[in-house]
């Protein structure tokens, strides 16, 4: 049996488009309005195909490796948000299917929201997981570290997974085994990440930039979807955001951390379903 | 001036329905899709004038007078949430044009949350404004007294005003005027309620009853609304609410009551756009 071939995510089709900014790599399944997917930082398109099975029957779902992640391109410099927000962009007007649905988290849902706040016209709706304004410095700085801890040659793929279900303990082990097979390439002497390390320092750098005016200013209506145990989004950060904008509807997933559609996909999906089919 | 006509709910048209089962008077305005309104014990359809003056360029709005509220018929008996959910899935099919979404205050909530679980089929989505399960027994006991109070001979309109202002001292006193001058009858001596007593305290019985089955149960979306300051809904039934339903989107109004929507109509209006939009 082939382990990686048996993988959810291998059942997608997988394609390069230049959006004329940007050669992006997408996974894409189904057919209808668009759904697109945008991942945390470090992950890759593979993370999002419970979601995409869950939604391909009614969406043309399309998953992407973010700038500097998976094999999409990789400048030397420019991660910031407004960067991630304009590929975004770009991506829909190429694809002139839009307004599409921006499902995101973390970095992803960093980047969704600011797209959404910079052309509503071109944004249904955002579900924005575990990111939020207000996140703490010290817990950007645990971030830091984490993601530049990642930049290691691996021995063998087994040495991935046992790296990534230390790092993310509560992710389930057939979700382990997605973002090591996805998301690592075979180099000499064993694996390294397919995220460029120089990338992932300048984007780790660009999410502490202030996240208040994109929520603020964003019309197009956001679920805010987070962890209950996010080491990420505190309550405080959470309680903040609610302050600022009131009428933003709120899902909090019980027993989840920060990497709430990976932990918990089944009430991820049921929540994303009764937000866009109300 | 004529005070009375000035009242926006005056700008609706009221008509009487028969649903077959019962004969109920409403409030309509705007074309579209059917948004029906379902308002708390004691009041009725013209409350929600504000909301619908929102949505009637996109929605047919129609704001109902409950059985035993307002001009409906008010039967001696029949009071319990099958009761209710029975008219409004009667009154969809009667207008033909499901399904329909469902606006509901705390008794409209209950009513409407019991509908969309007996007929999903009929209806599209909930906002269920200020009512779970887990309310606790002294809320309901709180609730019935305040209720059973009203049934009172009031010798002018100000009366009643001063009466509801003081029962309702966070809701603007526009509001209070829509009220008093919607929901109370001349009568020999002064005024009195259109609500049938008899049927309040019915009514007020059976919102004791188990809403567990009716919440878990439901498959159409339900955002769950919550005034911050509610004394109706605690924090904790909420949160009971949502370790029963952790995929239902919550907003919690911060400054409102119970009475959000007249509390704070800006806020509720764009909770619902959030929610209908997405």
């Amino acid at each position: 049996m082939n382990i990686v071939a048996d993988l959810p995510y291998n059942r997608l089709s997988a394609r390069k488009i230049d959006t004329g900014r940007i050669v992006l790599n997408v996974r894409e399944a189904g057919e209808g309005p668009l759904m697109l997917f945008f991942h945390g930082i470090t992950a890759n398109s593979a993370v999002f195909a419970p979601l995409m099975d869950a939604f391909c029957d009614r969406f043309t779902t399309i998953a992407v490796d973010q700038r500097g992640h998976g094999l999409s391109d990789k400048p030397e410099s420019g991660y910031d948000a407004k960067d991630f927000a304009d590929d975004i962009l770009s991506l829909i007007q190429t694809l002139d299917r839009g307004p599409a649905i921006l499902v995101g988290h973390s970095l992803g849902c960093r980047n969704s929201v600011t797209a959404a706040a910079t052309n509503p016209d071109l944004v249904r709706s955002v579900v924005g997981i575990d990111f939020t304004p207000f996140i703490e410095t010290e817990v950007f700085d645990a971030l830091a570290s984490r993601v530049n801890a990642g930049d290691q040659l691996f021995g063998h793929l087994q040495a991935v997974e046992a790296y990534l279900a230390n790092r993310y303990p509560n992710i389930p082990a057939p979700a382990i085994k997605v973002r090591a097979a996805s998301g690592y390439q075979a180099v000499e002497g064993g694996f390294r990440p397919l995220a460029s390390p120089t990338a992932m320092a300048q984007t780790a750098e660009g999410l502490r930039a202030d996240l208040v005016p994109a929520f603020r200013d964003v019309t197009r209506p956001v679920l805010i979807v987070r962890g209950g145990d996010s080491k990420l989004v505190s309550a405080a950060a959470l309680q903040k955001t609610s302050a600022l904008r009131p009428d933003l509807p709120v899902v909090v997933v019980p027993g989840a951390d920060h990497y709430v559609n990976e932990v918990s996909p089944e009430i991820t999906i049921k929540a994303i379903r009764n937000f866009i089919d109300a």
